[in-house]
């Protein structure tokens, strides 16, 4: 198994600092205007340059992390204050909400409807003030941060196209995140604040919207936690679930809380033997709970965010728990994952492949795919199998 | 030419009489609670109860208007005014504008945030008035269009989340469908007030939202006609470019404007050379002028509207023009059609294929497909068809 590990953290390693890291950093950064381009085809030539927000601060994390974390290589930081400057010189509205897309200027292009553009702003300014020390970052971040928390029970705002009172639901998306935010901004709250946040998320989540028959994460529950027979209440996202549930397993392990690991664990083989497609491979993008056509018709498509947090997860779950299940099914998403997605040649990974395995969309970035979950899963694959290796 | 199309009259007709509407009479209606179950799968079985007022008016305009042109059947009369009933009563807020969605009961679920709600409750009742002689039913007819007309300039009103002044993009929708809405109420308009909308509309799809070098039909366009190098500026749509034309052949056909028709013929060939798939054959959903990739992830499938809407349109422009590539684009566009939509043994048409041809979803109806291209394609074409055999 060492040998292996050992390979294995090789490949995780080098691919990320020889392949997509160097992708961004020679196509994306739009040194004229600031920001980032992320609408980046195959070879890396952009092809539209909006900038969304999400992706923009998603960015600006990712390179303020590997600054922190990995090395302290002054062109990650050039990267990440290119970012940070365009950002907070652009992307607020003047009562500090976060707008969800601008063009190449910095103009604004879409209102702040969502309130994930400020949890990424929240994470990515924490990261970055960390990486420069600079207290505007720590202040951008502070702000974001609250503003996450005061929109959290109504993310939408005045754009919720919900009626009142007719049907309540909640999302997994929200108390997901918040537990992610909290933890990546844990220098910056008190303590017993932190704490709070993730027994809340923890039960939100684990008693919520885990169905305990099935042990399934569901999309969408009620107020009270439980399923409504519609298309919202019916909505399995595998990929959405596992990632949860790698979040979880961060949390538990700072408690040490071996039972909630298991817990953990289990759904994610769940969800796996739940959302693998038995015909051509890989993991369903959105599914039906109870088997009806999802009202998604991207539904079966296979995404890389999904294969990539799935094996997080398992390589987490393995490390923490020893169970062969998570190890099998690590060696067989790898081996799809690796063969379909990844790009030895022109750097970085597709994002979207059909049923069949067949690119479907031929690009390395858009609307919605940026630096960050490519780069993140192979740190982090990389890190659970240095840990590996060193056992 | 008589005999084929004396055959394909025959299969039109029996179609639309003996498996499409049974279909929806069966399946569909809500006897319990009012309106209809649109979320039917293969066999017809409801495997979801929320309804969806766009589909809602469309299944109470499909009936009433099968009942004043086809044949005064009480059956079609019953389930109309069963429709009609219902949404009457739940379909509307305070205000007179048409929520997006209610639960079965009609309780309300998402606000009206589209005007295409009032739009087909402008037609549906429209119809249903001069089926019923109802007064209540043109005076709701006559509000929504007013609603339409009011809110034309900005559709989503509150809910639109663009941020003004960066970026001003007009929608092809917008014309074209208060073009057809028009048409559908010209018993109940000014004949000035008719013409003057019709030919605005004509003016504004021909030259604003027609590119004059390739010919395609571009959704998006600024206020002024030019596109705009972004992924909405890029979108093509083929079957709503094609559908677009069918309209403006039967606007020019009143006006005998022999002209026009020959350029809507134009645009509908250009649209099918460029939105054909040289592969697998079939119309894309979505497409980007320049080719990049585009950013609705369900670009490549093939959608049952998109065809038929395409049949409509080359069997028009054949009788209008007897061009001989508008009968083989029929052709051909015909035999996959019927190969891969149509469902002889259980009734009604599948609406989702993946790109191969396969289908994607195991549906006949759902969030949005209804009672309405199938019947309404089926019986143009089939008028169309006897309009040939006749000749």
């Amino acid at each position: 198994m060492n040998q292996k590990a050992k390979n294995l953290a090789d490949l995780y390693r080098d691919t990320l600092l020889n392949n997509v890291i160097p992708f961004w950093s020679n196509h994306s950064v739009d040194w004229s205007n600031g920001g980032y381009f992320t609408c980046l085809d195959n070879n890396g030539k952009v092809y539209d340059t909006d900038k969304f927000i999400w992706l923009q601060n998603r960015q600006l994390w990712t390179y303020s992390m590997f600054y922190n974390r990995l090395e302290k290589r002054s062109e990650w930081l050039k990267i990440a204050k290119h970012g940070a400057d365009f950002l907070a010189q652009h992307g607020r509205d003047k009562d500090g909400n976060w707008y969800f897309a601008l063009d190449k200027l910095g103009q604004p292009l879409v209102q702040p409807y969502n309130i994930f553009s400020d949890c990424f702003a929240a994470m990515a300014y924490s990261q970055y003030a960390l990486a420069s020390g600079d207290d505007l970052a720590r202040e951008i971040a502070l702000q974001a941060y609250h503003n996450v928390l005061r929109r959290q029970i109504n993310p939408k705002g005045k754009y919720n196209k919900a009626y009142p009172g007719t049907r309540s639901l909640k999302s997994l998306a929200v108390p997901m995140i918040l537990a992610n935010l909290s933890l990546e901004m844990d220098w910056l709250l008190e303590d017993t604040q932190l704490e709070e946040i993730l027994a809340q998320t923890v039960r939100e989540v684990m008693e919520d919207f885990l169905d305990a028959d099935t042990g399934l994460m569901y999309e969408n529950v009620t107020p009270e936690g439980q399923h409504l027979d519609c298309f919202d209440g019916r909505l399995i996202n595998p990929g959405h679930g596992i990632e949860a549930m790698w979040f979880i397993m961060d949390i538990a392990r700072l408690n040490s809380d071996r039972q909630l690991i298991d817990r953990a664990v289990d759904v994610v083989l769940k969800i796996l033997n739940f959302g693998w497609d038995k015909q051509y491979e890989g993991i369903y993008y959105f599914m039906d709970a109870q088997g009806y056509p999802p009202d998604r018709l991207e539904w079966d498509q296979k995404l890389w965010w999904v294969h990539l947090e799935t094996l997080v997860a398992l390589l987490m779950g393995f490390n923490l728990t020893q169970r062969s299940e998570c190890w099998s099914w690590f060696e067989r998403v790898h081996d799809y994952t690796w063969k379909h997605f990844s790009d030895r040649h022109s750097g970085e990974w597709f994002g979207y492949l059909n049923r069949r395995g067949e690119v479907l969309l031929n690009l390395k970035g858009g609307k919605w795919k940026g630096c960050f979950h490519v780069p993140r899963a192979l740190y982090l694959c990389w890190q659970q199998l240095e840990i590996l290796n060193s056992k």
